[in-house]
């Protein structure tokens, strides 16, 4: 993310304290926002801000800011608690905060990361953008919970709706829709009731590429393990179109083997899985779909933004969100 | 909790949907706050209020009756994640969230409640509470931090001073300074000065006096398991006075076996050390300490509330702030 709005959550952020204890509690909160991701969804955000003529250093692109800052806060808490979900190893290409500091501690430190968010909201002096916020989170909330629950019960009796119904739930509201429509707010404009739509299909477009990279990313650019989604026993749209044109054997030991706990996972038994599902034609049909729900995203984006006043930055704002739903890390 | 209140924060959440594993979510949400606790802190809340001058049934009764339903709804999301973090078995005389729904599930459900807590202070229509509901969680997750750090690093070497400094942050203010300034802004008035160092007595009574209920108290009012602090290696004022006047050779043993992982823990042993603990004096001289602090703070808060308009409904704030610091269950 860029530094201003590191700048702003850190101003936030304890400093330390007298106690050595209190000063890794501080440390803590700010580990992931200091690992930088890549901030897309503030830029979004601050690329809606611009498109509606919202111009650097006035009063409104101050609250974008502050509205962008509280979306990477969002992102932050949320990764804390999602890494300890999923177990996952690495984010960022460190060890996860559970990993680093223990489950309990990085619980406490998520739900502390999750109050800064809405201090950096509050800071915004955008009335709206509270129940905004609410919104977006408690779509987030339900998305992983179905995402968790299928795993948690060994669910694979899925349809490709399930899987989308999900992932627009859990990723298209947070990388998409709200950044689009807080940038909006931010300017104040009323949000497009066509962000919802347009957001729908770019955030899942984002979500498969994100599913797709898990397989055939590059290792040093993804900051994730490559493959962490089999490992997490993750529902993708891969796996399910993979299942469904599986022999009755291939599907028999896929399962097996996924349906195991995490720490009961053998490496060459999945890099094998890995293999069978990235020499298929799996992923290239995810990306199809993805590249498909992609251009009907951007479509409707642009006709959303047709008036907007900012017309230079309504062409840069389609062009990061096409690089969004289209890049390799 | 009264009835009107938990009706308040029903009508928050989620009814169930279309897919069984929506009404797994919606049925996990309202679990902990369908439990029914004792609503104390929305109690005080409402009492204070009520000294306030603040009459049943008007529009300052409306906005704390819902800064209370916040203040439970803070309550229980805590306590969702509060029993990850100490991996405890029960609440409330039944199985803790994570061990109904694993520990994904749970700290997902204690994120939503999360935000359902903010939905009903913005409900109360008190802009100012947003602000203190922020200042009283994260003086929460400090304490937290500190006690479950202590937990994690094994650290013995500690002074009354740091588990009263702990305490404090963990418990005296969600549970004695917040519910009395928001029930003093409620009724429309800057919330005084001086709860702060009543609030801080109290809730130090109030926290002692759980941790004696976690030694002595009757399991069948008490909701948690007996002797639970002992098994998640809680620090607690009786201890940190047992161990300074130990032998030698008990103080070897005795954290030796505390230190031990909770499911290396053996139940025999830790039944002795229990018995160690009700058998010395530890028990009787917190309770002491825990019932001068009590004596204290309630002298500090009657003085705050002399001037208060309503006097009949101070003295039953005060009779029920007694009633909480030197209670049975």
């Amino acid at each position: 993310m860029r530094a201003e709005l590191l700048a702003r959550i850190e101003s936030l952020l304890p400093t330390g304290g007298d106690l050595p204890e209190l000063q890794r509690y501080a440390a803590m909160l700010r580990d992931y926002p200091q690992r930088g991701g890549k901030g897309l969804r503030s830029e979004l955000l601050l690329g809606t801000a611009r498109a509606y003529g919202v111009a650097e250093g006035s009063p409104e692109w101050e609250r974008a800011l502050w509205l962008a800052a509280a979306l990477e806060l969002f992102q932050n808490w949320v990764l804390i608690h999602d890494d300890i979900e999923d177990d996952s190893e690495e984010r960022r290409g460190r060890p996860a905060l559970h990993r680093l500091h223990g489950v309990p501690l990085a619980i406490n430190a998520g739900d502390a990361l999750h109050v800064y968010m809405w201090m950096a909201v509050r800071r915004s002096g955008v009335d709206q953008a509270l129940d905004e916020f609410m919104a977006m989170v408690l779509k987030t909330a339900e998305g992983q919970h179905l995402d968790l629950a299928w795993v948690e019960t060994r669910e694979w009796n899925l349809t490709p709706e399930d899987y989308l119904r999900m992932v627009r739930l859990k990723t298209a509201y947070y990388t998409v829709i709200y950044p689009l429509r807080l940038g909006a707010l931010a300017a104040g404009r009323e949000p497009s009731a066509e962000f919802e739509a347009a957001g729908l299909a770019l955030g899942t477009a984002f979500q498969i590429r994100d599913d797709v990279l898990n397989l055939i990313g590059d290792p040093a650019k993804y900051g994730k393990e490559i493959g962490g989604d089999l490992l997490e026993g993750k529902r993708t749209l891969i796996v399910l179109h993979w299942l469904a044109g599986a022999s009755a054997q291939q599907r028999t030991v896929f399962l097996e083997r996924m349906n195991r706990a995490r720490t009961e996972k053998n490496a060459g038994q999945l890099e094998e899985l890995l293999t069978w599902l990235r020499e298929s034609g799996s992923v290239r049909a995810a990306q199809e779909f993805a590249d498909l729900e992609a251009q009907r995203g951007l479509a409707a984006l642009a006709q959303a933004l047709a008036g907007a006043p900012n017309q230079h930055a309504t062409e840069a704002l389609l062009q990061t969100m096409k690089v969004l739903a289209t890049r390799d890390a």
